[in-house]
């Protein structure tokens, strides 16, 4: 994998050029991904920004983010050959800290559930997760040092944990979703893949103008270690990985100690769907009626369904919503982060994109989430470290100490 | 002035056809739009939908709100000829109700300050205020039944007033965004234009799917009459266009009194430009990066200061207007509305779109607000009756309970 910082300190002391950082991005992707299928198309050559503080970096776009110079598809082809006017805001942003948003990365339908033609990296079997699929198997196979995705429901930290790489889902609308395909405008969150998260934080720093994300450093945190019952059962391995990490983070100094939700959030999540569905069919609405056909089994059957939601449903949902929110608000007086699984287990076979149980409620809660790889054998495991609505930071300097930690020997 | 339900009781009855009544918007739009400049283009001729609750009902829709069928240019020259592949959600749901979306009617550039070359109907000299300009003007010159627009400081009301119309700046994110170009996330909403409050509450209620909208019916209702003195203080002509409709609604069975809103609202108030241009910088940073030199004088200088503003005083705005929003929902308990005038006062020439002073506040606090015109002589006043967040139906029901006092003999 291509680290952001080694490639940012190789330009600064002048042993790499950005010139030749991007073009060894177009090449590793020009020789590997033939059989993997992330890119789905790459920017046409031009200059490449000599200045900038990511100058050099090449970025995967998700392909229901806009870019001007590049189609965006929504993975769908009812969008087929689509070339947005501007690019989104996130994109814009990117170019104007030098990076070079490269390639569009493979995404599911709209951002849904229904696969898409990527492979794991690890197992090209197995899915790489979705709905960001091709930007966290681009950062695994070493295509790219950075890309994006969006999470509605567990799009980000999920395909990150199957392929065994750093993701975070920020603080809702930290990162502008202006120029994102809407699934639902409640949930839709961008986030950032990348090979640890030292990368990341420096790389969300910069987008959101915040330099503080990058160099917070709490000491002797507490750490609530979660299992979501309400969510049912992860598999026997992801819980072992948990419990890794969870010592992993007292050998670095933390306090751990188990937490349960309380029912107030058992409620949140299962409303997730209802808000989620019912602003898809609204989101979704020109697609359904007049493409309803070219739309995946998967999509389709949900917005069928969600056509028999009602108005009050989802105003029951937000209610439920709201009240986990200010409830968790208050929890994180006793905990600076919440430890918990990043998936069900491993990556399955590519019939699905897994399952996004363990990502939902902190999507619907609008609290930023980082999840990091837990080294073993066989196919890669995550955790994610999920803090205070805001506290991007705080989140990423414990990902990052559990991350560091989980290097070391048990 | 065309009204919805006069035609909708037409087709029902028989005595019309919506195909008819499409034909008459176009013929409308033909003959008297030529020095008006409300409607930039219309939808290619095709077949009319004979059934559904708004079959035969034109709709203008503003052109920074996305159309499969028309060009969408947002006021601006950078996106001439831009053709979005799907329609926004509000337009596709529209069309799912028998509407005709017939007409992209004129924007200022990016829904900004800087005027458009749309004339009020009711004197060509001055304004019909903006940035929803050629909404609010197609509905008062007769050419259409219905219109949308966006407001982000004062752009739906505001036009309203100027053109003697009413109008509805519903709860936030009642009516999606999806497909209409962003200025303000954390501001912009879609609102409705009609000849009176009882077409707004059929056309709301149908298009988000809450029926209650149209039928509630508060009796003996309590109004706090509020003069935002934070914000400057209104012409001589519109406090004494709200002491009149003060005096209507008392006439009509209310209790009203005086309300001087305490200081977090006056902090709220002068927040709203930090919330929107740290937005706006962000929404627009592909236009301002890559075409700087073709954004209208207010515009770009109004980005240019953007770049400036910090995130450190966004947040700081965002924890006023999030204090502010709190309190109001308390007060709601002490009454049912606010009545409070629309606009400065009558429209000014037309080197301006007018001031949104009186606007902002409500547009940060997300409360639904309509507007209705106060009859009397010389160019339109109008007064604003707001209700708390969610109760689209209340606000409606009082405003027009005032609208329906108005008429009468003081």
């Amino acid at each position: 994998m291509i680290s952001l910082l080694d490639l940012r300190a190789r330009i600064e002391s002048g042993t790499l050029s950005p010139d030749a950082a991007i073009r060894g991005a177009r090449a590793a992707i020009t020789k590997r991904d033939g059989s993997l299928g992330a890119i789905l198309r790459t920017a046409p050559e031009g200059p490449v920004p000599a200045e900038g503080p990511l100058a050099g970096i090449a970025v995967g776009i998700k392909d229901i983010i806009d870019t001007a110079d590049m189609a965006t598809e929504h993975g769908s082809p009812i969008h087929a050959g689509w070339r947005p006017r501007a690019d989104a805001a996130v994109v814009a942003r990117l170019r104007a800290l030098g990076a070079v948003p490269l390639a569009k990365t493979a995404t599911t339908a709209f951002a849904g559930l229904d696969p898409c033609g990527t492979a794991n990296p690890h197992d090209p079997a197995r899915t790489p997760g979705g709905s960001s699929s091709g930007s966290a198997a681009a950062i695994a196979a070493g295509l790219l040092p950075l890309a994006l995705g969006t999470q509605t429901g567990g799009s980000v930290i999920r395909p990150a944990a199957f392929c065994g790489i750093a993701a975070i889902k920020p603080s809702f609308r930290l990162i502008p979703t202006v120029g994102v395909k809407t699934f639902s405008w409640a949930l839709d969150t961008v986030g950032l893949f990348a090979r640890g998260v030292p990368d990341l934080a420096r790389a969300l720093a910069l987008i959101v103008e915040r330099r503080e994300i990058e160099t917070e450093a709490p000491s002797a945190p507490r750490i609530a270690l979660c299992r979501q019952d309400f969510a049912g059962e992860a598999d026997a391995e992801a819980l072992a990985a948990l419990a890794r990490a969870g010592r992993a983070a007292e050998r670095a100094g933390a306090r751990v100690f188990d937490l349960a939700l309380p029912d107030p959030f058992a409620r949140a999540w299962a409303a997730h769907p209802t808000v989620q569905d019912f602003e898809a069919r609204q989101a979704l609405a020109w697609e359904y009626a007049t493409h309803r056909a070219a739309l995946p089994p998967v999509l389709g059957a949900q917005l069928d369904r969600a056509q028999a939601l009602t108005a009050a449903q989802y105003d029951s949902a937000r209610r439920d919503a709201h009240r986990a929110r200010r409830q968790l608000k208050d929890m994180f007086a006793d905990f600076d982060a919440i430890l918990t699984v990043s998936a069900v287990g491993r990556a399955p076979d590519r019939a699905t994109t897994g399952d996004a149980r363990f990502n939902r409620l902190w999507t619907l809660m609008g609290v930023p989430c980082v999840t990091v790889p837990v080294p073993g054998d066989g196919l890669p495991l995550g955790v994610q470290v999920i803090a205070r609505f805001g506290d991007d930071g705080r989140a990423l300097a414990l990902a990052g100490m559990i991350e560091a930690a989980l290097r070391m020997r048990d």
